[in-house]
């Protein structure tokens, strides 16, 4: 019987280093070719299973694969695609069992947040019932850093580095202008239900004065007048407000801000984010000038000002991966874990898939300042090492060369999926 | 008699680099101590000279000085102040010439946009007047490049860099995801007049097939047919379509596309800016779901990516201008020359303060592609120079680090001003 081949996919939003843990994934494959047979890898992610569209990695040279470690966003697609529940759509995991049995895959890895381990918990344990056992183990992915029982999620400490990086560069043009120009900078940045990137953006505040002044996170119940009391005692002390927001900010009712403007002129649902309604607002109510940034899908894709460390753990989770199915494990996903040390160290560990599917992880209360408007020192030490180390990609022309995958298909072999 | 001071001051929206000239002034002066006596840094900019708010660079450590290179925004604050005509407003200059009387201050160096250049020019002919010559020298800065006579302007090639890097990044993202998920994004960069930022976003598309696959010009009317069905061929052909807009962008009438949504539900003003309002134009008639970012500050403050070319045209500028001033020059500026060569090769010109002042350089129309939504071979060749090289500055704990200086002030000798 020929070896068993992997089948890795990439789900949900991607990463800055999400590449980095595919890399991690093939090159370890590579070095255990007595093992493991081919690495396919889903184009557009599940999608690519359930409609038998199998990239074969083994097309890809060393070096591309190895230009994967620094190159963002997903490689060979990703998709927002959750599989029902066994019970609602039985047919789409027996489509996932057709396709692994007609390409001998025993082996699922699957890169992505909480509904993905969720899925790849099902898949495990479906295969155990039919008979045809594919060894199933998750990859940590999510910019949102919401994931339970690992210390941290890859993806997180790059969007963390480019939001503290931002800021403290935005922060120090509008310090050069507040005498006559702009006094309040509104930056608005990821995180629908957790404020851990903007958390993260607070540790560009060092000194006394520095940006951001202040940060609106999801886990406080917005209070707009001591919001705006904030906002000017920061104008009067310092010239200038430097704002982080998160996406997520809502009122103690649930309503989240970006959605409180309504309507524009011609009955559209309002086009601004949550920035430009907060800068409005300064506006109207204290007659500041401003301006406001909405850093979006540039944020996550961010390569270019990737944490190291990030890149490492990413790749690190990806090799992991590899190693516990070679090792007999099954539906368990590596994690990280922070060593207790002065200085930073961690290790990978490991928790059943079970353990972490559909949890969400917020930021705890500790690490938010009493005002509902800051970051603790607690947090400071959570959030440092993880934006640790610049990993910068190779350029060319003055622009960063990330890798072009040929991305050829294996022969199908079944009918196709009706969808 | 003591030795002649000199006055620098920063003028008009900052930029990754225009503290890169600073240091080429400093340190250039400092090694010309036998004829120049202090270097003062006008307190947000010329603002500081009429308020006598004068900043003693000497103060301020070598290590310090150097660290200016690498520092974005205006360490000694800049201003939006223009002054006006000398018949409209005779008393701020004859101000102007009290505290350069007061202080010995014998060169004053300018560094901004053509406003600035104006400036420098009507000080220097009142001071022959008033028969207290200064010696008036223009450095050029600005990030939207419209300076006329020299090749391109101090902080325009980092800003191009950003927007390029930036497009490239999102654009992969968009790609990863464009099956099952987001198939537009609208990214907004500056340019209200001039589209040589948006244009220089055109670098990212090296192939066929890559972001950005659109670009909106100030330059180029705005045709929404036109629009929407280069937009509809773009998703159809490579699944998704990543799309650059100038904050300039308008229709044939003159008015800018982010004026045009009218009032929200409050009867203000809209609030998003022209990304949002493209973004749901797209959806609103064809239906993609889109992303959109708006990158404002982020982008001329993003030192951490600057163009190492940038950064030493900037630093040459401000080294010039000195030079310029011990050569006994006066009313004039330092320009970057392109020599004709088949690499790139660049030497400093010089250019008088009539020449440029007020006058504003839009993009050529042989620089943008034929159906007005990317540019040309030519316009490539021209950019692409301009953002090479990287220019990393140090990181400390994940963060780039950024001179703090003690912008300690000079002993004032003046009654106040009254403003």
């Amino acid at each position: 019987m020929a070896k068993a081949n992997l089948f890795y996919a990439q789900s949900g939003g991607v990463t800055a280093v999400i590449n980095a843990s595919a890399c991690g994934v093939i090159q370890t494959a590579r070095t255990h070719g007595d093992k493991i047979g081919k690495v396919y890898a889903g184009l557009n992610g599940i999608i690519g299973a359930l409609r038998e569209e199998l990239i074969d990695t083994s097309k890809e040279t060393d070096s591309t694969i190895a230009a994967l470690r620094h190159t963002p966003a997903g490689a060979f697609g990703s998709c927002r695609y959750k599989l029902k529940s066994l019970e609602d759509n039985r047919a789409e995991y027996q489509r996932l069992m057709e396709v692994f049995k007609a390409h001998n895959i025993r082996y699922f890895l699957y890169n992505g947040g909480g509904d993905s381990q969720d899925t790849a918990n099902k898949v495990s344990m479906m295969s155990l019932k039919e008979g045809f056992p594919i060894t199933c183990i998750g990859i940590p992915k999510t910019v949102d850093n919401d994931l339970p029982v690992t210390d941290n999620c890859p993806g997180f400490g790059s969007v963390a580095k480019y939001v503290a990086v931002s800021i403290r560069e935005a922060g120090l043009d509008v310090a050069s202008m507040c005498e006559s120009s702009t006094q309040v900078f509104v930056m608005e940045v990821m995180g629908r239900h957790a404020g851990w990137i903007a958390g993260a953006a607070g540790l560009a505040a060092e000194q006394e004065g520095d940006a951001p002044h202040i940060i609106v996170f999801p886990e406080i119940a917005f209070d707009q007048n001591a919001f705006l009391k904030k906002v000017q005692e920061c104008v009067k002390r310092f010239g200038y407000c430097a704002i982080v927001v998160s996406e997520g900010a809502h009122y103690a009712n649930g309503q989240f801000l970006a959605d409180a403007g309504g309507k524009d002129a011609f009955g559209h649902t309002q086009l601004g984010g949550v920035a430009p309604f907060l800068a409005n607002m300064i506006k109207q109510q204290l007659g500041y000038k401003y301006h406001w940034a909405v850093a979006d899908y540039l944020q996550r894709a961010a390569r270019h000002i990737a944490s190291a460390t990030d890149v490492e753990q990413a790749y690190a989770m990806g090799k992991a991966a590899v190693e516990f199915a070679l090792a007999g494990k099954n539906a368990v996903m590596p994690t990280i874990v922070r060593k207790p040390a002065k200085t930073y160290r961690w290790t990978v560990g490991e928790v059943a898939l079970s353990d972490v599917a559909n949890i969400e992880k917020t930021m705890p209360r500790d690490f938010i300042s009493e005002d509902g408007f800051s970051i603790t020192a607690k947090a400071r030490a959570y959030f440092q090492p993880l934006i640790s180390g610049e990993d910068y990609p190779p350029y060319k022309n003055g622009l960063p060369q990330y890798a072009r995958l040929k991305r050829a298909l294996v022969t199908k072999k079944l009918p196709a999926w009706q969808e």
